[in-house]
């Protein structure tokens, strides 16, 4: 059996009892560590479950996933995801190949970021499609974001944004030389979010959002010290000393709002006038 | 402290190791259940925790927060949700109220249906807004998710439709008589649904959906005998055996939809000749 075994959001102990019972008895175990990270090390995931891991790097899980099927059909294998296993495309790739092994597959639930953004008192019910933003490079800003967001604002849906993450990615002379150096990790920040979504706006000039757009930026949502921050998109490019370490998301917040998401989020709000002044102005409209 | 603790989507062992430590050391535990339900019932949650829970109807959630929020400045009191504690409106009052009287409040988050039904295939980038679907009577038809549909089809996405569930509700008569006599609970099926949107469109012709409209019926998501049914809204209008015990909830798909997801949903068709045609002409379309 593949068990697909969400971790949930924040540290070792949102695991599931049902997943922990897998991790424990399972022949082997493997962390996909490469779309979002626990707040906690490896180390003590492997001393809280008792037993060691493997780290399934993007290149191990989309080339070489014969390695974490390989007997599965009588041994059971757990592969584990932060979050929900299903957040991402390639755990979905992962089941189609196990299904061609005659692999029974079972999932695990857990918390996902596009649930556990409800925490800032958004209504789930009023999101629109999520988007990702990436790190922009000199060469290379992708901008589809910018027409998702688009869509979503026509109807009055808000946008949760999911940020960039960068793990185990060598530099383009280490790449080239076949040096395998890794950089550091990097994460990105709602700052970074926010000045990258103004930088667009102003090139496309479609005044999809602006400045005075009002947004919540999270950082460990799910976590003991989770925070939030409440404001405009040009008071959240200067929001990373308030929410402080990694992974943060951000939402840009939809007009088609309820009074409960505002009193919500307003306690979060860098500036609560401001905030308070630019919803009556904009938000709280039944579209 | 109030922590608001997720229960997950299935059975006593959905909860997290940090959600059962917070229910065992809390001073009083609440369980609402009239927004969802667990597959298993009160009495095994109480043995599994090894102590009792008081279940928090409707009323006492939305009219009577003083008991459940008593004293909580000083002791632990655990409020319990099935799924992720920030899917439904009336848990953010709750906190707003908890914050008026200086209560802290913690949340464990927990798998939603609104991940967990990524379980499908489908890719959570792809859904547009949720909607709701309640049981029609002969005087009451509301079919303002009609609209929500149709927006979220303009721009090609998926919709999640939660499906209504009747726990705790009088007769007329009774509540006329004052009896506090209560009807056997109702979880809408998958075939309901489908009937009552098809109807709904019939009364409308705007041309959202119709009878070919390719759909995934979801059954007890998470649990292991979770099951999947898709087809066109016509065949999931006989689906309910396939589908077997509640919860349901379904998906209505959007046309920019990906090979991957009609290649992982296609194992769940009723018809996979169907289901490959209908894609063929109709999905799979980037926007």
């Amino acid at each position: 059996m593949l068990y697909l075994v969400g971790l949930g959001l924040s540290d070792e102990t949102d695991i599931t009892v049902k997943g922990l019972e897998i991790v424990k008895k399972a022949s082997r175990v493997y962390l996909e560590a490469y779309t979002s990270i626990l707040l906690v090390d490896q180390s003590v995931l492997e001393s809280y479950y008792g037993r060691s891991i493997v780290v399934a790097d993007r290149q191990m899980v989309e080339s070489n996933s014969e390695e974490i099927l390989r007997d599965a059909q009588t041994e059971d294998v757990a592969f584990l995801v932060v979050g929900d296993p299903f957040g991402a495309t390639t755990h979905t790739d992962l089941v189609l190949r196990a299904r061609e092994l005659q692999i029974p597959v079972q999932t695990v639930p857990n918390a996902s970021i596009m649930s556990g953004i409800g925490a800032t008192g958004l209504q789930l019910y009023n999101f629109g499609q999520t988007v990702s933003m990436v790190f922009f490079t000199d060469s290379w800003r992708p901008a589809s974001f910018y027409d998702r967001i688009k869509e979503n604002r026509a109807i009055g849906l808000h946008t949760l944004v999911l940020l960039d993450i960068k793990v185990k990615e060598q530099s383009l002379e280490n790449m080239a030389r076949g040096r395998m150096i890794f950089e550091p990790p990097r994460y990105m920040t709602v700052s970074q979010c926010a000045q990258q979504m103004l930088e667009i706006e102003e090139e496309k000039k479609e005044g999809v959002y602006g400045p005075d757009s009002l947004a919540i930026g999270a950082a460990r949502v799910g976590g003991k010290d989770e925070k939030f921050v409440a404001g405009t998109l040009a008071q959240l490019c200067d929001s990373d000393e308030l929410l402080g370490a990694p992974l943060h998301s951000m939402v840009l917040l939809g007009r088609r709002a309820h009074e409960l998401e505002r009193d919500y989020a307003r306690e979060f709000a860098v500036d609560k006038e401001l905030w308070d002044k630019l919803w009556a102005e904009e938000y709280g409209k039944q579209l």
